[in-house]
């Protein structure tokens, strides 16, 4: 029998509509339709004009051929072409691929060419590399895409045109289509983004509308964001969608504020001229702000609140942006999540502790997002969970509605990294007392010495803590005694010098012996485009260096 | 030809949950399972206690035979057992009927075997008015229930136990369910609730956890709700499951103040004691804060905020609670959907008018919710979209996720509401140029005098005006001359006096001639549980008193 509650109770155009942030666009343009939405040096839009533009730019691809499901690449900095691209793309169903700008041609085209693109929007900074990506392309997958350049008169460098079509242009030349709005189907994809990958070809992780939605939700409620946040892009919109606040910040009738180039005096000269009141960034450019100079960092006297992820940030440096002022929270995630999906959530008794103990739980990876199903601590392969005791180590893994749909053509690893019905991260952990992890290491990062497991990140922490380091990376070694002993890789700041023994000194003071790197090596760190230390770069150097 | 965006990439249990707020239950015991979720006097219970309450509700409603789509109607104050009750209903795929404590017993049996309750948890301070219901169930629709009394420690009034069941006692003698987790399908009901009905039957509008789940977020949303709020429970949380809130605190992990008796030395001091930073109301609760004597209102240093809905407050009100250094957001809904679903979102250049313009401002209904898909202003009978002339008169239309599955049993008034595809208010009101909307009156209270309409609403707002009147409301009375005159009934301030002659004056100077009220009616006003007046029973009244 049917339940009173099954009949003539239906969905209906009225009570259902599948979830995609791209409404957000449609209801900011509708109701802060005058508010600025975006503004990049001269270059100022309203939410109206945004979203004008944005339709404008899908009636075009649609005239490419762009429909459900075709790739759309972008290769673009933090501009407004790459807010209108989040905007336009998954209106029309297709599928957004932001290209990691820092990336070599080949690794470009086997990208371009793994996830099916049709078409590329790219910024004439980039025509060197493009131009050899598109080489490459045709040469070795005999594979041509639609291009369109980009030229943002606010960026006076060099760089040529290279595509058949020109974004302004394009623009002009198609009406606005209707309405911008989601998919019949929330979960159809909405973006492909590939993992940097530190072994092996990269993996293209596939969001889907719902997720993308409901955590671009999530960042407002969990930096209980107000309306009409002034929100700088620190952060590369092409990391996994700019965590997904390209539509947050539309959720919100926020501003964002465009960045083509990420250094201290342009955040801090932004947050002064815009009173830019939020931003996203990798603890390296905290670590940029921190180190300023003086007469940059004054003037700033509104409060300016900060989300680090990318990488476990040193308590030292969360410790610094509170004596600045900043308010940082702390949060973590991966690309398979949308970005950040758990946060070290400050508790009200926190405020009572010193300092240094507040920088040590807010360091921490914390809890669940609200919207979050699960994460916990499981052991890698019983999937038994592991007791708060914040001694035993195991896998960090989550569930719910904020994970990929799984990896773009490779079954395989899909079903390997849902195994037991929990994503995998491969992040190593400790669940302390209060339910908040703690990552010890990256699977891969641990360093195994005489049996005992040393976190690299522990002795990293500690070094950060020395005044003269601006950035450091602890990696194994072979050792014919030990199995493995740490390296240190360390960065100094400008005008600061230490010498090998003094950081010898300086750890022993606070790590355990059998923790502490002889071995320092002052030399330049190879980083990723977003900040994360390419620790397997450094492995293979101190193997080779012996 | 399948996409390569469907393939491989399915739904399993790491990346698709349905929707439901009671997910926000669990997470919150989980993570932060010490703080306090519900202080009801001497009686204290930890997130942690209070899901393991839920969960042993759970567990014996099951024992009881409760099961999917089974309802359980509640008649409860509000205490911890009401907030227990929309964890422990919803988990197990059951609906929760909340009852209005105010309404007679004829209505709530009709209400009772209109939705087909099984099981009724009924608090004994209300036994007077369940017994009879419960003998008209018997003999008018040879109904009877499963009856669970609630013995509130906190309550010392009279009362008799009438039920199989009491429910500590019941909490005791069942284990707790393993989880706490929404439904199979997020379309399923979650909730029933009777809408007040002016004229014949009431309806009996069903939600489900989907839309329940969208608008305990867009709550917090809505107000940048912080963690661990302390939410004082001013609102009724039998009126459309208090607005959600319920589980917007539990997904905020904050802490619910229970509250039986709504008066302003109970909300004074609670705020005070607690330091209750947000609550919800009727316009009726926070005039009674604002005629509270100065000793009570003394002793307040921390901000609070307060959601006024229910009825659109006047202009004097919301200026009145801004003196005082309350933040008054003004939101606006049905029961049809999730409570508010509109707010008049402040604009920063709001900032910068003076106090009464804000207030006239802050007093609009707003916009759509930043989750709810469409708002608008329509043509009742053509569906047109009508101009943001701030003059053209329409009806408030809704759709998207935040709106019911439909009224119960009652396919025609479900399909009359969402002809057209979109859910029709019954809300008369104009759009202003900013597309800020401005209800002019319920479709039933305008007032046609002359062949002029008069918003009923604008009438009251200006007798609000008046530092001597308390409550207002203005109602049509036939007229031979007229076709309609306004008339208008006012209860004063305890101490004031006015006549109505000195009325009279003060609406002339600030109305047009044709909307002055004539006829003035110094009496106690009939109002709902929540606050709105009952204008109907006015109308009557007009009609009669004659």
């Amino acid at each position: 029998m049917i339940s009173i509650f099954d009949q003539h109770l239906d969905r209906n155009d009225a009570n259902h509509v599948p979830l995609s942030p791209v409404s957000f666009v449609e209801r900011s343009a509708e109701v802060f339709g005058d508010l600025w939405a975006v503004i990049h040096g001269k270059r100022r839009f309203t939410w109206a004009e945004c979203r004008e533009r944005s339709a404008r730019l899908a009636s075009a691809l649609q005239h490419l051929g762009v429909k459900k499901n075709t790739t759309v690449s972008v290769m673009l900095a933090n501009t407004p072409e790459m807010v209108e691209a989040h905007y336009a793309i998954p209106a029309i169903n297709a599928v957004i691929n932001t290209l990691n700008i820092r990336l070599d041609a080949a690794l470009l085209a086997w990208q371009l060419n793994h996830c099916e693109a049709s078409v590329l929007i790219t910024d004439r900074e980039f025509s060197p590399t493009i131009t050899q990506t598109l080489d490459i392309l045709k040469k070795e997958y005999d594979k041509e895409l639609i291009v369109i350049d980009v030229c943002d008169t606010e960026y006076t460098g060099a760089g040529e045109r290279l595509g058949q079509y020109e974004y302004e242009a394009l623009l002009q030349a198609h009406a606005p289509v209707a309405h911008l709005q989601g998919p019949n189907d929330e979960w159809d994809a909405i973006a492909v983004s590939y993992t940097s990958g530190t072994t092996g070809d990269p993996k293209g992780v596939v969001t889907h509308h719902r997720g993308a939605y409901l955590n671009s939700v999530c960042q407002a409620l969990t930096w209980n964001m107000p309306h009409f946040p002034v929100y700088l892009w620190t952060l590369p919109m092409f990391h996994c969608n700019g965590w997904c606040f390209p539509w947050t910040i539309a959720m919100m009738g926020g501003t964002h504020i465009c960045l083509r180039r990420v250094d201290a005096n342009n955040i801090l000269s932004a947050i002064k001229e815009h009173q830019v009141d939020h931003f996203c960034a990798a603890p390296i450019v905290f670590n940029l702000i921190l180190a300023a100079p003086t007469e940059q960092l004054a003037g700033i006297h509104h409060k300016v609140r900060g989300m680090v992820a990318g990488a476990a940030p040193s308590a030292a440096m969360i410790e610094g942006m509170a004596l600045l002022g900043f308010d940082v929270i702390h949060v973590y995630g991966l690309t398979e999540v949308y970005g950040p999906a758990a946060v070290a959530v400050k508790r009200n008794s926190w405020a009572d502790e010193p300092l240094s103990e507040q920088a040590r739980l807010n360091g921490r990876q914390g809890v669940r997002y609200s919207l979050e199903e699960g994460m916990t601590l499981k052991d890698s392969d019983t999937m038994a969970d592991l007791p708060a005791d914040g001694n035993t180590m195991g896998e960090i893994m989550f569930r719910g509605n904020i994970v990929m749909k799984g990896y773009l053509k490779n079954p395989n690893a899909t079903q390997k990294s849902f195994a037991g019905g929990w994503f995998h991260t491969g992040d190593l952990a400790v669940m302390e007392t209060d339910r908040y992890l703690k990552i010890k290491d990256r699977s891969k990062d641990i360093i195994i010495s005489g049996g005992e497991n040393i976190s690299s990140l522990e002795v990293e922490d500690c070094l950060y803590r020395h005044p003269a380091v601006m950035a450091c990376a602890v990696v194994a070694k072979a050792d014919e005694r030990w199995g493995e002993t740490p390296v240190a890789y360390v960065e100094l700041k400008t005008g600061k010098q230490v010498s090998a023994e003094e950081l010898l000194e300086h750890c022993k003071a606070h790590l355990a012996n059998y923790k502490v790197p002889r071995d320092y090596r002052f030399e330049p760190i190879p980083k990723t485009s977003t900040g994360k230390i390419q620790k397997f770069e450094l492995r293979k150097r101190a193997a080779s260096q012996d």
